[in-house]
C-alpha cells in the first residue's frame, strides 16, 4: 500500500506539507502543491479515510438527528442536508431519535466512537456541550446555543393570524405545539400578538406532539372540546388535514363553515383538493444552510450569522374565505 | 489510552482472543470471555471504532441509498432501517443517489474509503459487484441479485385491477411505472393478468417516473390524452392525489364519474377526503426486514429467505365507487 509517506518522499516535501496539501488545510506554495499532486498521481495514491481518520480525530462525517422522520417536514429537510455535504465530499449519518433519549444516548456513543466532525440536530434532546464537536440546531434557536438555522416562526404565527383575520374569522382556535419546543411557542406567540388587537374571540388548545400518530386524535379532540368556532390555526399541514377530514365528516363546509390555515407546505399540501393555505417553511433551506454553517465551522471558516432566521411565507389557496 | 494489549495482559489471554470476545466473533470459550470482561471494566477499556474499524478492515455503519427521500414512501423505509440498525448497534449512512449515476459513484467512493460493512440499495443505480460489501436490493427485486427485500409488486398490481373490476370499472387508464424499476413492470404485469379476463376497455399509461415533480404534469397529460375512461390505476398515492384533483378541478366527481386507486398507502392517503383506495405497501417493513438480512449477512449469520417478498394488502376508502 502506498502511503502518505512514499508521496512525501517522492516529491521530496515533508508529510506535514503532504498532509496540508492532501487536507486542503493550511498553508502550501504552489510548488509543493503541484509535486505533491504528481507524486499522487505517478504512485495511485489513495488515502484510506479510516486512517485518516484516526490520525486526524475527525472524519468526513457529520451526524443528523430527527424528531420523526415520518412528519413528511423532516425528509425535506434531510434532503438539504444530504445535498451539500454530499456537493462538499460529507457523509451524513442518519440518527432518527425521536426525541428519546436513551436513543440520542446511543448516537452520541458512535459519534465520539467514529470520530463523527460534527452534529446538525432538529432535536429537543442534548445540545452543543454533549457532543463536543461542532454542533449546529436545526429548525429551532436556542438561547443556549450558539449556532442555529431555523424559521423565523414568530413570523410564521403573524402571517397564520394575519391570514385568519384577512379572511373574516370571528371565534379562532389556536393550536399550540409542544412546549419544548422553541419555534412551537414563537408562533403561538407571533400568531397571538396579532389575535390580541384582531377583535375576535379566540382559544388556545394545547396539544403536546406535532407527532402524525397524533394526529388524528387531536382533531376529534378539538371538535369534542370546542364548539362555534370558524377558524382554526394548525400546528402543521398533518394536523390541519386531519381537522379538514374530521370537518368534513362532521357535515361542515370549507371552507364556508370553518377556515383552516397549516404551517409547512407539505407536497399534500399543493396536490389536494380544496388545496390547503399555509405558511411555507423554507424546510430544504433549513437542512442545507444548517449543512453549510456546520461545514464552515468544521472547516474554521468564519461565521457570520451564527443563529440564522430564514423566513416564511404565506401560500395562499382554498382553505381559507 | 487503555489498548487491547493492556485488555490481554491483565487477563492473562492472547490480543487474538480478546479481540474475538470484544467482536462477539469465533469462538471463545466461558473462562476467557469472563476474564476479558472483568478487565474490560477494571481497566475502563472502551474500544475507538476507528482504529478497531481499521483493524478490521469493516465498521458498524451500513450505507443507505435512495432515490428520492422527498417522496414520502422512503421515508417510512429508512426508518424502519434506523430501528433495526439502531437496536443493534449499527450506524446509517444516508445517500439519497437520485438515481444519479455521478452522485452514486461518490457514495461508492465514501463507503470503500471509510470500511462500511454493507449497503441497502432502493436505488435503480450499481449493484452488489461494484460494493464489494454485503448489499442487499431493497424495495425491488433483480434476476441478478442474490439478496432483495421487496413487495410481492405482481400481487399488488391484480390487488388493484380485482378492485376496480370489482367497483364496476368499465374504462381504464393503467400507469405504467419507470421501464427500469422491477416492481413497477411486476405491478404492471400483475393488474394486465386480471384486466385482460376482465370484460372492460383499458389503456396503458406510460410515465417514465415515479418523482413526486413530475405528478402533477403527469395528471394534465392523462386528462389531455385520453377521453371517456371511468377509472385509473395509478403509479402511487402521489400521483393518485394529483389526479383526484386534477379530475376535480375539471368538474369530475370521485368516485362517481372517475374512480382512483393508488399503491403505497401514504399518512395523507388516510387523512384526505374522500379517503384513497389503495395498496397498503409495508414501507417500514422493507426497510426493518432488509436491514435486518444485512446486518445478518455482516454477521455470517444463514439468511434463508434471499429473495424476501413481503404482501402488500387493498386498502377499501371512500375512491372507489
Amino acid at each position: 500500500m502506498v502511503t502518505i509517506k512514499d508521496v512525501a518522499e517522492y516529491s521530496g516535501v515533508s508529510v506535514a506539507t503532504v498532509s496540508r496539501a492532501l487536507n486542503n488545510s493550511g498553508y502550501v506554495g504552489e510548488k509543493s502543491r503541484i509535486k505533491v499532486e504528481e507524486a499522487v498521481k505517478a504512485l495511485g495514491y489513495y488515502p484510506n479515510e479510516v486512517a485518516r481518520s484516526l490520525y486526524q480525530k475527525s472524519s468526513k462525517m457529520i451526524g443528523l438527528l430527527l424528531p420523526d422522520i415520518s412528519n413528511p417536514y423532516f425528509p425535506l429537510l434531510a434532503k438539504g442536508v444530504e445535498d451539500y455535504a454530499q456537493q462538499n465530499g460529507y457523509m451524513v449519518i442518519l440518527g432518527n431519535v425521536e426525541d428519546n433519549p436513551e436513543k440520542e444516548d446511543m448516537y452520541v456513543k458512535f459519534f465520539s466512537q467514529y470520530n463523527i466532525s460534527g452534529v446538525l440536530s432538529a432535536s429537543a434532546g442534548k445540545k452543543n456541550n454533549t457532543y463536543r464537536v461542532p454542533f449546529i440546531l436545526l429548525d429551532r434557536a436556542d438561547e443556549e446555543e450558539d449556532y442555529s438555522v431555523s424559521t423565523d416562526d414568530k413570523l410564521g404565527g403573524k402571517l397564520a393570524a394575519q391570514a385568519i383575520l384577512k379572511a373574516g374569522g370571528k371565534h379562532a382556535i389556536v393550536m399550540a405545539g409542544p412546549k419544548n419546543v422553541s419555534g412551537a411557542n414563537d408562533r403561538l406567540s407571533g400568531a397571538l400578538s396579532i389575535l390580541d388587537n384582531g377583535g375576535l374571540s379566540y382559544k388556545v388548545m394545547e396539544t403536546n406532539s406535532f407527532k402524525v400518530e397524533k394526529a388524528e386524535i387531536t382533531a376529534i379532540n378539538l371538535f369534542e372540546t370546542y364548539e362555534s368556532f370558524d377558524s382554526v390555526i394548525a400546528s402543521n399541514d398533518v394536523y390541519a388535514l386531519a381537522v379538514m377530514k374530521e370537518a368534513i365528516k362532521r357535515g361542515h363546509k370549507i371552507p364556508e363553515d370553518i377556515q383552516i390555515i397549516g404551517y409547512d407546505d407539505m407536497l399534500f399540501s399543493r396536490l389536494m383538493y380544496p388545496g390547503l393555505t399555509t405558511i411555507a417553511q423554507p424546510a430544504y433551506d433549513v437542512g442545507y444552510q444548517g449543512a453549510k454553517m456546520l461545514l464552515d465551522l468544521i472547516e474554521k471558516k468564519t461565521v457570520k450569522n451564527k443563529k440564522l432566521k430564514l423566513k416564511p411565507k404565506l401560500i395562499t389557496r382554498n382553505s381559507l374565505r
